[in-house]
């Protein structure tokens, strides 16, 4: 039996326990499962005779140490920066180690000490970053074996409600952290290239600059920018690109409605509000506007952000009962942003027979054989269930084939690695298929900015 | 002869330094100027018998200590986090203390050891904060001491440029630290209260909620409101007021053409932005404006901010030189706050001849006798030329005068202490109507922001 180590038992690790525990016969797996929570590791054994539920605090040392010796590859779903003191083990004990996370200045220390052990710490391998590496790298290196040279690429992804559970009007719920999403972002200006300009968006006008973006048999979305579009400019070999561009995916209309939010001021997290706890729904709203002697909170909101009566936006804002007096936010010391979470949460919740859907769209613009053409490669899973939702498919599945290549040989490149080679993105793509992640690629002409092109195709 | 050591010798040590030495003969006074710089600590003592230049630096501590012990009373014009090690020697050595500066949680912790070697540490005597605590705590306490309920306290204050020198379509120059100037209102939400609710506004929405100020004789002008308006609520025992509003003067006009860099994101100082140093002054604006193949940046601009062409805000823009090719930035990894500082200094730094001006505003609202009243106090001072700035003189005096009040017996109280008892702004307000800084009020029935007033006096 091969052992494999599995520390966090969360959300995110359902599909992943899944995956092995099905494969764990044939290969010969045996499945060590350790949470702080027993109770949380057991459940997610689901009685298989393959698998241990062990109650694990990776602050006990010894503890840690004794499973990660007894284990041939460690997979930790721990927070990002709780991965550390797991790795440092592994180097020691000389194990394997996957992770979905990205990798910290930390990780990237022990390259060397893994390379000289031979280990292969492969991390980034969940769904963004992950299936995002993956999807890109496989259609870029295509393009350059043809000998294609990239002008152009964008790449947008987004956690969203399956369109058969899509019934509110902002056609969005919480799939995943929900403060992530009322976070989103915040901290410093958008970057990305554009035409070989580099361009910044600020915070307060980042929901007001979207593309749209077709899914055939989905309809439309939109994208607003990521905070660093640049981020994997090198890594993925695209230094002299013209435009480069990253973002997240909502249904059109959703950032034009939350854009109202970020106006008021209610996504801010930076300061406390006075008698959080107290205050109703309807004094949040009205701590954002000017005091009037005789206009309503209502009639103001609409005044300061320019809402006629018959606007969608208006019942958008009515739909999440954000003006009634009765309902106490209930929160000590509690930020704008956190204050909005709780509000939204209300409305924004799946339930229990509720199913999310993860959308991935690629645009890749390239000069080949002196004609310019771009590929869109689109990507969407449906969630099975509350489990086996979309979000944990497509973050765990690729961790857990990752982790089973890794012990059968087929990766091999040791150090701190992104799955952005062929040896990782070739078999785990291709496995993914199986599992209903299938990207479905088109090919137009490339238009890009470029004013000619623009004329002879207008 | 009385000794007193001036540590710091820049620009608002200026009008200080002239005050004393011209009452130095009179009341026996010794100046000590101490700075880093023994040339500009030299040029301020103007050759005065009384004054003697060193080359002092703080850091220096057997140095700081003589000069310290040789003092009867030290004025420290540091940099604000620069003053602990003084004050701390003070303590040891038994000396008065004098700063511009707010008070620090360090130097309030020295309040107890000050009391108990009966040392006054007087602080925040300059004019923001300084003159503004005097004359409002001056008009408060005749209130309260007639009997009155305040129900509002509004105060405002601006450093700008004097009308005799204001040419440019902003109506504004930088007269003092211009970084300043660009960060305002950043770092969080502005909050404050208005008949009896708690408000906030987003930085992004800071400079659209601006209030009129009318100043007889100098016309019109506007205010925006400062970060923390409830900072001396308890201070000047206001816990009760119904309306708390602290806020910074401009002409009308500037803070809706300001906000056009808010808008863009030019403001932001959390990052530093690709090229700096190579870029022009019209590739800095078009960072913030998406790409298009036609359209100039000119053309993107007004589209983005929605300026018509015969908009004054466009011709504030081009006033700026904003769109020049030519004109490089040249600044290293410089933030958009740094790179607009750089390119607002070549139109608004002040010409030889040109004048500063100061002007202040207060509104109290209040209840007396079963009636509503409203008194408005409002001081303009004008700069007498480059070295004695209104600023100069308004920062300076007030440090000067109480120095010599606590020196002469007459500010008795010890402790960290700030302006606000009767023994310091008494004599200090009336000693500086001799010197231009004067407050003129008028009163008018309370209007508030009461629907039923509002109804009967419309």
């Amino acid at each position: 039996m091969r052992n494999i180590l599995i520390i966090g038992a969360g959300r995110s690790a359902s599909s992943l326990i899944q995956y092995l525990l099905n494969k764990s016969n044939q290969e010969n797996l045996h499945l060590t499962i350790g949470d702080l929570s027993l109770e949380l590791a057991k459940r997610k054994t689901n009685n298989h005779p393959n698998a241990t539920a062990i109650e694990l605090d990776i602050h006990n040392e010894l503890q840690r140490h004794t499973e990660i010796q007894k284990a041939d590859i460690v997979i930790s779903m721990l927070p990002a920066h709780m991965h550390i003191e797991v790795a440092k083990d592994c180097i020691t004990f000389k194990k394997h180690m996957v992770t979905a996370s990205y990798v910290s200045d930390a990780m990237q220390s022990l390259d060397a000490l893994a390379k000289e052990n031979n280990l292969i710490f492969m991390n980034e391998i969940g769904l963004d970053p992950g299936i995002d590496h993956m999807s890109a790298m496989k259609v870029l290196d295509e393009i350059r074996e043809k000998g294609g040279k990239m002008l152009l690429f964008e790449s947008f992804c987004g956690g969203l409600v399956a369109p058969e559970s899509d019934n509110n009007l902002w056609n969005y719920k919480f799939t995943w952290a929900p403060r992530n999403v009322v976070l989103a972002g915040q901290g410093g200006a958008a970057k990305f290239i554009q035409e070989g300009k580099y361009k910044y968006i600020p915070y307060h006008k980042l929901f007001r600059r979207t593309e749209f973006l077709l899914v055939e048999g989905y309809g439309k979305f939109e994208g607003y920018a990521n905070r660093d579009s640049l981020k994997y400019r090198s890594v993925y070999g695209l230094d002299d690109v013209l435009t480069l561009y990253r973002g997240t995916i909502r249904r059109v209309g959703f950032s034009r409605a939350w854009n109202m939010f970020v106006q008021l001021g209610m996504t801010d997290d930076n300061y406390v509000m006075e008698n959080s706890e107290t205050m109703s729904y309807r004094d949040f709203v009205n701590s954002f506007l000017p005091f009037h002697p005789t206009d309503s909170v209502e009639i103001k909101l609409r005044m300061a952000l320019n809402i006629e009566q018959d606007d969608i936006m208006w019942d958008k804002l009515l739909e999440l009962d954000l003006f009634n007096p009765n309902k106490i936010i209930g929160l000590v010391n509690a930020t704008p942003a956190q204050i909005l979470e709780h509000i939204l949460n209300d409305s924004w919740t799946l339930e229990p027979n509720d199913k999310d859907m993860i959308v991935m769209y690629h645009k890749f613009g390239f000069e080949i054989n002196g004609k310019e053409q771009q590929i869109d490669s689109k990507m969407v899973c449906i969630g099975d269930d509350q489990t086996y939702t979309a979000m944990a498919k497509t973050v765990g599945l690729p961790v857990a084939m990752a982790t089973l290549q890794i012990l059968n040989g087929n990766i091999k490149t040791p150090g701190v690695q992104l799955p952005i080679r062929k040896e990782v993105y070739e078999p785990i793509l291709k496995e993914l298929e199986e599992y209903g992640v299938i990207f479905k690629e088109t090919i137009t002409p490339y238009i890009g900015y470029n004013p000619d092109k623009l004329a002879t195709t207008n």
